[in-house]
């Protein structure tokens, strides 16, 4: 854990340079938009530990699996987002001698993320080996607006010498990945030119054969005129650049500005790539990094408009809350159903930039409630579009009759992880998937989704189930063998409840939505029935054997659920009364210790609880949240969100906001010393959900939204906006009052602490507790 | 499977040359001594598909783990017996042409392995691209009476031409091993000398830093007659060589005798090395190839004498048990502790030629019963050794007090292996070498092995068992969860019958043997006690408490033992049942599909019945046997033997039979298609075991041997050598009459069919069924 950054409600803030963070304030002042990712690496040279990082969406190479020991049935490769060409880059010279933070003598330095503009900024004064003391300046954005632009101003001012500034932009593809397995490049050159102060290149993947033109134009000032020195070209391998050299007086402050665009062959024709990529640059040069910066700070304040919160008396909570909110954005937007959103956003090389269970079961709520419905349906559609890939990974398994298992890791739809504890047995991921299409329905009334893309993927995922249970002679019931539920710190375990809960509710939908199939679209139901050679009458009598007679492990002294077979087994002491020593316990303990231990990593048989609230009764709630959260380290980011909202629905409200507070500024503080990989994107997700349906307690039952809010003791009030079919509320509480504020003209239904109510459209009503 | 070794009772022959099966056959002729061992690869230049294996005892390099996803508690390295300087090379040019089969036309070829002489031999004809036919014969042998040197007398007829055949002689340590983690090499070079006909190659492995040096010494003839042909030498880094060229008349034979010596630091210091090697190769010209040969064949015949089984009517089966007992005589021969058995022993790369469970399972009977007690008494020395390092595994897994985790696969004590589910949960290899302890003193009589050595190793593990077991409230039972147990086609199973079993037995039989040694070593017994700080009370009152409540998963409907908790859940369809299509399952179903199975891979809950079969009625391990057999794959190689042997037990001859035939030909077949990568060193124990134990009956039973012969329907009669606390015995099976000769002075008691009988010195005695 590391507190170094500053509070303030809209600004990121680190002040003085520490190089042993460094690692991570490049993940934590990440810039992106939704397109294309940046970490925050210098412009210019530095020497010292860096992990660089520019990444673009969709652009993935398959890395070639490594692995210890082969087990049948692994995938060939891992799919990454890999770092691509370095479009930031600004080799400095101060008199002939290169300007590097490594190296140079520090006066002062400071970075800023201003989250309600998406602004990067940095300033620095520093004296070189030769003496010359300079101070520089730098902002940097991704336009949200025109996703294809990145734009850079760089200004450094001559403190105590006159003498030369050399620029020296550029565009380098020569880059790699740190977690390369083979410690391969994955880009190999396409064609590339320079001439003067515009460049381009143009790059390939290896065997995806994806390729990326990226193009700069630059323009130096000096004191804010136009600099006339004369430019040189360089340019070699996967290299593009220019050299520029300012003539300065003590005091004079040289400029530079550096547009860039990129384009890929994911959006374009390779043919058209350069053309495509020109043109951006002329949009870019025409606007100039002002009239750019605008609209890009426009359409922030446009997202901050539906989807802020304010927390008052609490700078840290504050700030925590929006920087999970900015970085959501930066990494989805939403626009592109081919897109997804890995675990660590475009933030780092971890997780390869790929998609887990994370989207549907953490990040689809946020999106559900900020933005309009194409972008959790592009959610949604993503996963249909890899409908047929998750039935050849089934088939791959053994699985026939277009039985679906979608994949733990992907990003093309073909599975990447390579352990077979996960790859193989954490299907439960599947029911996540189905649960998203409920979900989405639930949240957004768009049950038209369901012919044909959901029922398809539920069709598909409900073979799956049913022939992934077998027949227990002993028990005369169905059991699910073999399988590791969200609780990654169980292995290979027998009836994990979730997973069993997951297939009964998968098929138990799938039933519902063939009902309504069938009477709203029956022609179209006839159709899927024959693509899909669904054989209605033997299938739904087999799933409705399984749905009847499932067996769930139960504790009948206890009353309770079990997390899986033999859980009683463990010696059951509590997190509480684990010495500090032995934490955190996957840092500590070998891994077969872990697994016999009955330390809970994250939510499991809470899982289903959470999601399928209506079927427990609030004291069976109770029970198992009593029973469970206890033994629970909450080791994964992901843990502590479902906790913070099932300990608000029962009441517990300290322990509803501790659980808040373990992740809503995770990434700030380093909480878990991994920052420096990136950002954890997908619990980003987790926190908002804790925010509006654990302090705000909010739902969505029969078409509306209810809340049953309250407000956590430290703060002085909070406030969310929130988006609902149409309408758009801000809702505040406040010590003993509940405000909601129409902003659409349309009346909104609601429930407040159980009482139906409507709030006229420009209006607002005001709940006493 | 491949059918291509030509059947002969004495020795191994291969007829016509198959380039695709040039690495089974490079394994199959494999040589060696217990000290080194080497692969049949050429003398000459082969350019076609080869592993080169030359392999040194107890010379190792650890190698950096590579695995895809680390699990704390992983082990830096795995240790590897390593590839070592090429000493067989003689590189041959005709009239200037380079002698290499895969680029001659090949008129005849022959390969012949002589096991009663331990001799390699090659011949063949083959033809030029020049047009010049050459006929070849070579013979080679490690010997086995001076373990430092190798012997080769390579010769080349002119069939067809008159010119020149060149010799070059060399030794080369620039060799990889293929399977290396990061492509290293792992060998540099300290120094070399070459002169004339004799060479010196000295080189250290990295980070072991374990120094070889290698001699060779060579002379040419021609027609017989010492060649006088000038000798030119070459030497580059890692390399020394000679060349002479030897002119010939059509019909002239050149022939190169060359002596190799190696000598390492295992056995000299660092600096004596050369004058080691100086003094071998010496010791080997002074000799000479044929001098050196009589003496090997001397010592093969003696080892002949007290370990040949013989066979009637069935020369397969006479090929396949004689093959077996070479190999492991070629592989270990019991002078030295450090040493011990890998799975492929010298003979591949896989496996790292280190050291498993299956020196204690599998091998030991088979020293025990055809070797000097020594031998035996080195293999146990061996794990005593590495008891402090079996203490630390254990710590690094969270265990304290001097508890013991062997490893899984060791070469110095530390552990190697990374798969969690193998390295830190397959414990039950904890309980086959206490095992051994038992079974050495219960063959032997030596009791007094207990104090310190085997007392100290019981003492530990009995710590492990003890910590490692927990109290189930719910079953109010000691259970051991998370565990794999020997049939590896299950992972981290709840109570796993066989490792359960072994844990009582451990600390039931380290409580025997502490009243043995307070009642025999009182003085002894109480150093110990203190140097291990042995809390006796307290300790084994919880041992006590243990054995009397341990859980055994238990079907009371079918009267069986479970192999785990929840066994009886999955689908139980026998084997036979199975399409062909889908076998070898370990080949064709992901690993969850075989997790989630009921397929057994090799004994498990049958290996307990096995070693404790007098804690089972006969009724039981019928039912056993028909429950589980049923239900085995039979995947493992070390499956076959015990599945025999309790089938001969039971009265299932035929089924005894067919398990023995299952390993007996392995590699001589190449049966599961995988010989290329080294034989299946320690499964032949298991075959030399399912022999003895199954079709002999043999056992030891109060200090004496038991026999419970039968004869397979198939052959004449049988008949093996056993040594027993000094008396060597000959046993044949013939129809209906079993006989013992006793070849030793003293007379042996034994047991046959259940009655006690004597069998003088130097006689013999009939036994009808």
């Amino acid at each position: 854990m590391k507190e170094y950054i500053i509070h303030n409600e809209w600004k990121i803030i680190e002040e003085g340079f520490r190089p042993e963070n460094n690692r991570i304030s490049e993940s934590i002042f990440s810039i992106g938009n939704g397109k294309m990712g940046q970490r925050a690496n210098f412009e210019e040279k530095y020497s010292g530990d860096s992990l660089q990082g520019a990444y673009i969406a969709g652009i993935y190479y398959p890395d070639k699996t490594r692995v210890g020991w082969w087990k049948n049935g692994y995938p060939e490769y891992f799919a990454k987002i890999i770092n691509s060409t370095n479009w930031i880059g600004i080799n400095v010279l101060v008199n002939g001698q290169e300007l590097d933070l490594g190296k140079a003598k520090i006066h002062s330095f400071r970075r800023e993320l201003d989250m309600q503009h998406g602004l990067l900024s940095r300033s620095f004064e520093a004296e070189l080996p030769n003496g010359n003391r300079v101070k520089v300046t730098s902002q940097r954005f991704v336009s949200i607006d025109d996703t294809e632009i990145g734009a850079i101003r760089y200004s450094v001012k001559a403190l105590n010498f006159s003498g030369v500034i050399t620029f020296s932009p550029y565009l380098n593809g020569d880059v790699m990945n740190e977690d390369s397995n083979y410690d391969e490049k994955f880009w190999v050159e396409v064609e590339r030119e320079i001439s003067k102060n515009e460049g381009y290149l143009t790059l390939e993947t290896l065997k995806t054969k994806f390729q990326v033109t990226t193009g700069m134009y630059f323009q130096s000032f000096r004191n804010g005129t136009p600099a006339q020195e004369e430019i040189v070209n360089a340019s070699h391998e996967k290299y593009v650049g220019a050299t520029q050299k300012i003539e300065v007086a003590e005091g004079d402050e040289a400029t530079i500005e550096k547009l860039a665009a990129t384009v890929s062959s994911l959006n374009y024709k390779n043919t058209d790539l350069l053309q495509k990529a020109k043109a951006a640059v002329a949009r870019a040069q025409k606007a100039g990094f002002d009239k750019l910066f605008e609209k890009h700070k426009t359409k922030w304040l446009q997202i901050w408009e539906t989807s802020d919160i304010k927390i008052e008396d609490d700078t840290a909570a504050q700030q925590g809350i929006r920087y999970n909110i900015f970085q959501l954005n930066q990494t989805y937007t939403g626009e592109d159903e081919r897109l997804n959103i890995g675990p660590k956003g475009f933030t780092g090389e971890k997780y390869g930039g790929v998609t887990y269970w994370d989207t549907e079961a953490y990040c689809l709520p946020f999106f559900l409630g900020t933005s309009s419905i194409e972008v959790s349906r592009h959610l949604l559609m993503y996963r249909h579009k890899h409908l047929q890939k998750a039935i050849e990974n089934a088939e791959k398994l053994g699985f026939n009759c277009n039985a679906a298992l979608y994949p733990m890791v992907t990003i093309n739809g073909e599975e990447c992880h390579n352990e077979w504890e996960i790859t193989f047995e954490e299907i439960h991921r599947n029911g996540a998937i189905a649960y998203a299409i409920f979900n989405y329905i639930n949240y957004t009334g768009d049950k038209e989704y369901l012919a044909p893309y959901g029922f398809e993927v539920l069709l598909a995922i409900s073979r799956f189930w049913s022939q992934r249970v077998n027949w227990s002679e002993e028990k005369q019931k169905f059991v699910m063998l073999g399988v590791t539920g969200p609780n990654e710190y169980e292995n290979n375990v027998n009836n994990n409840f979730h997973t069993n809960y997951m297939a009964v509710w998968t098929l138990k939908y799938t039933l519902e939505v063939i009902d309504y199939l069938k009477k709203d679209f029956p022609f179209l139901f006839d159709e899927l029935l024959k693509k899909w050679k669904f054989n209605e009458l033997s299938e739904t009598t087999r799933w409705r054997k399984i749905i009847e007679n499932m067996y769930f492990p139960f504790d009948a002294k206890r009353q309770l659920f079990l997390q899986q077979d033999g859980f009683t087994d463990k010696e059951l002491i509590p997190v509480s009364k684990l010495s500090k020593k032995h934490r955190p316990i996957n840092q500590k303990w070998s891994w077969d210790h872990i697994l016999r231990s009955c330390y809970i990593k994250q939510a499991d048989t809470l899982q289903s609880i959470f999601w399928f609230e209506d079927d427990f009764s609030m004291d069976q709630l109770k029970r198992h949240f009593d029973f469970y959260e206890p033994l629970t380290v909450h080791e994964s980011s992901l843990s502590p969100c479902v906790h913070s909202i099932l300990a608000a629905k029962i009441g517990y409200e300290k322990k509803s906001y501790e659980m808040y507070l373990r992740t809503a500024r995770l990434d700030l503080d380093d909480y878990n010393n991994d920052t420096d990989d990136g950002l954890h994107i997908t619990s980003m997700g987790g926190t908002w959900m804790s925010f509006v349906m654990g302090f705000g307690g909010m739902r969505v039952k029969n078409n509306r939204l209810t809340f049953n809010p309250f407000l956590p003791e430290k703060w002085g009030s909070w406030s969310f906006r929130i988006k609902f079919r149409g309408v758009h509320l801000e809702v505040t509480m406040q010590q003993k009052q509940f405000t909601i504020v129409n902003h659409s003209d349309q009346t909104a239904s609601v429930e407040v602490w159980n009482q139906a109510e409507t709030v006229k459209g420009n209006s607002k009503k005001e709940f006493k507790k």
